[in-house]
């Protein structure tokens, strides 16, 4: 008798994985290999931005009450006290009718409270500098604390960390920083059909893309990868390799196997190890056949041996989790509107997850199927940067359609989107 | 006499950097390194995928011919001759009124035309299968190339590799691949009022927050980072450090000392070195005194010393030289039409640069100030992920205006967008 398996919608199945407690580790890295990583504590301005009022410009400090009657008519003469550089301190007041030359970026003196820019002064002899106009209190001043307030939260905890990210870390002298481990996402394929990437083609037989794919994604969802070769098409041994797997993995993925044919060996291992099956249909086309377990706070994904279906189920399932255990509180992918760039005339009941090329024309997001649409697909992979989500129904969908589509390629997440 | 330079416009500096021969090279790397990386070569099918006819489920093979008149009422018994797994081949021929089990994935017997899926038969007695209705040549058989045939460009040369290329790369048995070289990109920084990422506050002085912020965008960009260190107010000193910087790098960048200031001695390095000042002003804010020059085939980048005019003169002037000897035809930011977020309304005769948060809203693209809007801005950076363009001239702008973006967290690029 052929095991019936009752589909449950996307929304439940994502929402059966994430509702599990899903744990984050944190480690302290380098500045300089903070790139990328997410930040597992708030980002905190610890002195104020500029730390000290000080020049924007080079030129000369002054106190803008001595300059109340400068004029082209009346030109001002100032003494000057000394050269601040960059970095350096006045070492000397600046007295009434004195000056202070002054580089950019140098803390202004005590005493004055406004900036001449070098080109609006002339030098009537050495040590004096001349103005024409007069200024005011605060003119070309950048201000302690005008672009930062100490105390301030500037990036929050679970942000990706980005250049800019990184620019503040070091301004405030993060040598090091608290960022989310790296979960650890084991990859075992199975399917006695596969050759290995180095391995001559044979009849009957094609090459492994699915591991080296799976491996791809879970580096661009932020984690790491093990690759943990192939299981058998014995029960005992399949059985004991993915145990062992458990040992050495944060999150088990395994490509094929998930099915009810024969040789599909993993619901009698999830069944074996006591791991709770979340589900193991799905109501979506490509990845139908996607599983989900769960065992002692590890998640077990039985991802679909076709590669569109595998690559569909790893983004829509594994790579929430794997956001989440790097701190990010919207795992998921971002999902945006879209004008449909073609025809699918005919209906599905499941919804349709269509590998897709979303791009920005005149300032509106576009997608179009990258290529073959078949579960099976490999070759339309490369060009798809989105999935185009196409509901279940009795309708079809023609080009023009507003569509909803799930972008791969953007720094941004969403939170729960289906 | 103060030196005067002469602004030229943002797109006559792009283009005079991109005039100059820029040149690329390559390596090969192991396909598990390969994410994130640019193909050097195009990405061809050396077979047809799939490479043999085969069963997209686990069902039966049959000869459609024998299933002609079988119907519920007339219900057709076939004689199971073996049972197919994935990656085996048939042992017997199918012959007339035969069928064959078989697995998903696996190779179709040469006498067979369509596949019964397995929920459609039933078992009568041992060895046999029956079914009720005919099928036609063709029903569910995934065909020998329908989804890439032999020869057919899968991805093209200067592709950045994403996971859907690495499955590509895997099918057809590229254990390696070749990919462009990262450049090294070597980072000097200037000025007197620098403390390192670990050194305590003092008066007067801030911490280096450009050179770890560029190391950032060049990894950002694609190319591998050199620290190389700050250099000393000390004009021979100056000279010497970069031009050894030269010998270990294909592009070096400084940050600070390229403005007219008493202290800003790059300018009279490149002199010294004999290099091609390609422009010394530029007509935007941030990043007027943005300098590039050019040396036996290597680019000297003069960005600000102002952490977002460092930003930004990185991103217009560098990175698009980083792509380009990543191969990449289109080496710039992308650059979209966007609906601006805020009022700017005092008019700039240079075209702003302001640093934006770009996310798309209902299917359309809208960008907002990130924050406080200085070129010495920092805190704005990190939630930065476009540059707002507004031209130079006479008018502001106001919310609800339609502008140009150019995006940075994209994989997208475009051609010469300015």
């Amino acid at each position: 008798m052929l095991e019936q398996r009752k589909p449950i919608p996307v929304a439940e199945a994502v929402q059966r994985v994430m509702s599990k407690e899903i744990t984050s580790k944190t480690e302290h890295i380098h500045i300089e290999d903070a790139l990328g990583r997410t930040l597992a504590e708030d980002l905190t301005a610890t002195h104020p931005v500029p730390p000290f009022d000080r020049s924007p410009y080079d030129g000369f400090a002054v106190r803008s009450a001595d300059t109340v009657h400068a004029s082209r008519e009346n030109p001002l003469d100032l003494r000057v006290t000394e050269t601040i550089g960059a970095g350096a301190v006045q070492s000397v007041p600046v007295l009434e009718n004195e000056a202070a030359r002054i580089m950019t970026g140098a803390m202004m003196p005590a005493e004055c409270d406004a900036v001449v820019m070098l080109e609006l002064t002339s030098e009537p002899e050495p040590g004096v500098m001349r103005i024409k106009r007069s200024f005011n209190k605060g003119d070309n001043i950048s201000f302690k604390g005008e672009d930062a307030q100490e105390g301030t939260v500037l990036v929050e905890k679970g942000s990706v960390i980005n250049p800019g990210t990184v620019a503040l870390l070091a301004t405030f002298g993060y040598e090091t920083v608290r960022v989310a481990s790296k979960p650890v996402v084991g990859v075992l394929a199975t399917g006695s059909e596969l050759l290995e990437v180095n391995e001559p083609l044979e009849p009957g037989k094609i090459r492994n893309s699915n591991a080296l794919m799976a491996a791809a994604q879970i580096k661009r969802a932020g984690a790491e990868v093990k690759m943990l070769g192939k299981l058998t098409d014995d029960l005992e041994a399949c059985y004991q390799s993915v145990k062992e797997a458990l040992n050495e993995v944060d999150i088990l993925i395994t490509t094929g196997g998930v099915s009810v044919g024969d040789f599909d060996f993993l619901p009698e291992v999830y069944s074996r190890l006591g791991a709770e099956v979340l589900f193991n249909k799905v109501a979506m086309r490509p990845g139908s056949v996607t599983t989900v377990a769960h065992l002692n706070g590890q998640f077990l994904f039985g991802l679909s041996g076709n590669p569109s279906a595998c690559y569909v189920g790893f983004e829509l399932f594994t790579r929430p989790v794997i956001q989440r255990m790097l701190g990010n509180e919207k795992p998921h992918l971002p999902v945006e509107d879209a004008v449909l760039g073609a025809d699918f005339t005919k209906p599905n009941p499941f919804t349709r997850f269509v590998r897709g090329t979303a791009s920005i024309k005149h300032g509106r997001l576009e997608a179009s199927p990258s290529g073959f649409n078949k579960s099976s697909a490999v070759s339309s992979l490369a060009a798809t940067n989105c999935l185009i989500i196409l509901p279940g129904g009795t309708r079809g969908f023609t080009a023009g359609d507003q569509v909803k589509v799930a972008l791969l390629e953007t720094a941004e997440s969403s939170g729960m989107p289906w």
